[in-house]
């Protein structure tokens, strides 16, 4: 069956999510978030799914290598770990991301989910873990208002919001981290990225264009913040700065 | 009345202000000035200022996202918070840096101003934030011959001069920033750029080309300076290097 | 002869052997894996051997510039030191990586294989030096899971696997570095790399889609691992952290 | 009488001087060498002396833009300091780097000279000033290879030699750093380079190819360099490592 729609994956819109997800998986192999086959990313229109597959070059992907499933079928499902195609490419194996990518589709209704194994990312989790914390604070800093309030909400953090990620444990099949980010979803229920500890990010948004720069700004603030641990600076500013600082104006 | 002065961005010259604002932004994107959104640029022609819109992805931008505003009439107007527009696009908001671009326009004439979240910039404003101090200050640097002189001053800083570039304190909402970017070019009459704590740098130029060539020369001298001090290295050279140098030549 | 075998170079194909090392070599320069004509890169098409020269500008390099051995007559000669081959180029040197891609070529089967001077390479093989050690170590980190289990070996390592990378020490000449490669292989026979102290790495794979993605992925730990020594992280995940880690769930 | 010799810069060939200043200028630029207007690059073509101009963005330059002066008749001239241009592009000034380029030429028989701003140069110049010395000295590098063993000399340096770049102090106008450059060299006749303090470097080559991978090479190694201090590792290796390493292998 899957051979017979491959219409799904052909379009000459530069726009439309078949086209979208090689150009946008060939953009982050260039700013290092993808490399070696890690990461990838997923794109749903309305009930089409549609999904980088697992083991290929990002920066060469095409079209026709693309999955595309249907949300509503899939969920209707009884087997839940079984995937229901309705294209799928010859001779490539769906992305162990699938589920995870589903789970910011249905719980929180995302038009895309990027996930990066961005080395600041890895990096942040990682000083976290040595300081026994699975959440990632940083306040005061223009980009955090790149990041919307949170679901169904409208807007922006603001520049005083503390900007919270809560951050999972790796596991060692990426699927069997799907309950653990449905977890931190419900324990932080407007949060649009969870990390994943020595692994790296999963970040969405409504629609392609809210999950990039909510990918960027987020990243951004990752590289700052290792930035920031080598210069000694700490992620909160402290209360008494804002004292001193109206002191010295 | 905005939908029928189209032809203010429609150009076929690729040095028109209007395809020069896109093709910054996607040069900007990819030196990491601009990202999730963040940054950005406007560039005054005469009477005539051609202004990037809020929340568009830098790199994608097109002639036809500009917003196009006449000086005059903005500047006669009472209502200095009320935006008179020649052209709006369709479908967007404006920058919210558009007072701050005024101000460099309006005060320093300038003919282009850059505003970056460069996290080189950033880092700045944050060792010096955790000294307490609101002024970047370095001295004996080649690349400081890269920034002019100051407004109405012809020529280019030497040497041997410091270059000391202002600090403000970030506000809740850009705009708000205005009057404090006016404070500063008022004390330091001569800088072409004022640093936003936590947020990034304002720059400026007699045109696109000096805008740009003083931003990538800042930037430089930012990132420098964070280097510098992760090696332990003083940003002002000692006095007393001066009489070492001399000794064992 | 050489020039008679012009045709071994010549193709319409992208994916041909000698229009991949031009385009693959272009792309580890913007990498900086390869850089002032240093590093390179060798595929291995059933018999034919398609290598590139030494001394070429790597982004510039060309289809023509390209030697071509069978490596049946080369492994049945005699004289192993000397050459034999079915295309040289005029006015070029062969490469003295040679006999180490060679190496991978038989002893292992590679179909690919990847010399990088990559400054991440270089540095933890420094760092291991201060510590008087020749094996690079990492644990914990999903982009292990990039790298495949070991030779005729199917399925790729585990995040809870420990990867080890042995190191050699690095000779006056690139030829002299092949017994120690050789040596190294045998003593690891599961490794897909082996890093030379001060000098960099060679990484292969069974076709040209593993040996880059392999080398991305290795190179992706180096760096990680470069910059968790700057931030004080060890490159083992500690015993006791495990236990820290369930307890706080 | 310039004008009338605009076809010394025109050429169909992108191997010409005059299509290759701007296209290693654009390079130079994205390597991060070259910014806001800082740096060059000339190539001597035989008698005739291609020149980038001051002042110009160097990812945009054309080849229009160049000077073109005889080395011959220049160096007849009784008046150094007075340039005498066969071709001279309109509205631009002739860089400030011209006489040392003209040295590196005439002292050096080289075809192509590069100046550029790296910071990695610079960090180096720093760290050396903070120790007191105007040496920069680096050994057992394999990139070390990749710089030639010296004027008129035929091979390159090998893995045991230590690379020695000259540092000179830098003065208040590029011009008057000639005189320091050419004492650089008669100390130091073997050198390809010369490191300006708080300013960058000029390297240079008998012709493009070699003065651009040495310059590759040296950029490297300077980067190097400063990772290593930042980590801890000495520039030159220890003596008592040798006879550790033979210990353990």
């Amino acid at each position: 069956m899957a051979s017979s729609n491959d219409h799904l994956v052909q379009s000459d819109d530069p726009n439309h999510p078949a086209n979208l997800i090689p150009s946008l998986c060939a953009k982050f192999w260039h700013l290092g978030w993808v490399t070696g086959t890690g990461g990838g990313c997923s794109i749903r229109d309305d009930d089409l799914v549609y999904l980088a597959p697992s083991g290929v070059q990002k920066e060469l992907m095409k079209s026709s290598d693309l999955y595309v499933m249907s949300l509503a079928a899939q969920s209707a499902s009884l087997f839940k770990r079984q995937r229901i195609y309705l294209r799928e490419p010859k001779g490539l194996k769906p992305s162990q991301c699938t589920p995870l990518f589903l789970a910011a589709f249905t719980k929180r209704r995302a038009g895309c989910c990027i996930h990066t194994h961005s080395q600041w990312a890895v990096l942040v989790t990682l000083l976290l873990e040595s300081q026994n914390k699975n959440v990632f604070e940083i306040s005061h800093m223009e980009q955090i208002k790149g990041i919307g309030k949170g679901f169904e909400k409208s807007g922006n953090l603001g520049y005083h919001d503390t900007l919270r990620i809560p951050v999972i444990e790796n596991t060692a099949h990426e699927e069997d981290l799907t309950e653990f980010l449905e977890e931190a979803m419900d324990e932080y229920p407007d949060t649009y990225a969870v990390l994943v500890r020595r692994h790296g990010v999963y970040v969405w948004g409504e629609n392609v264009h809210k999950a990039k720069t909510q990918c960027e700004s987020l990243d951004y603030l990752f590289q700052l913040a290792v930035e920031m641990k080598k210069l000694g600076l700490p992620w909160i500013r402290s209360p008494e700065l804002v004292n001193l600082q109206a002191q010295y104006k």
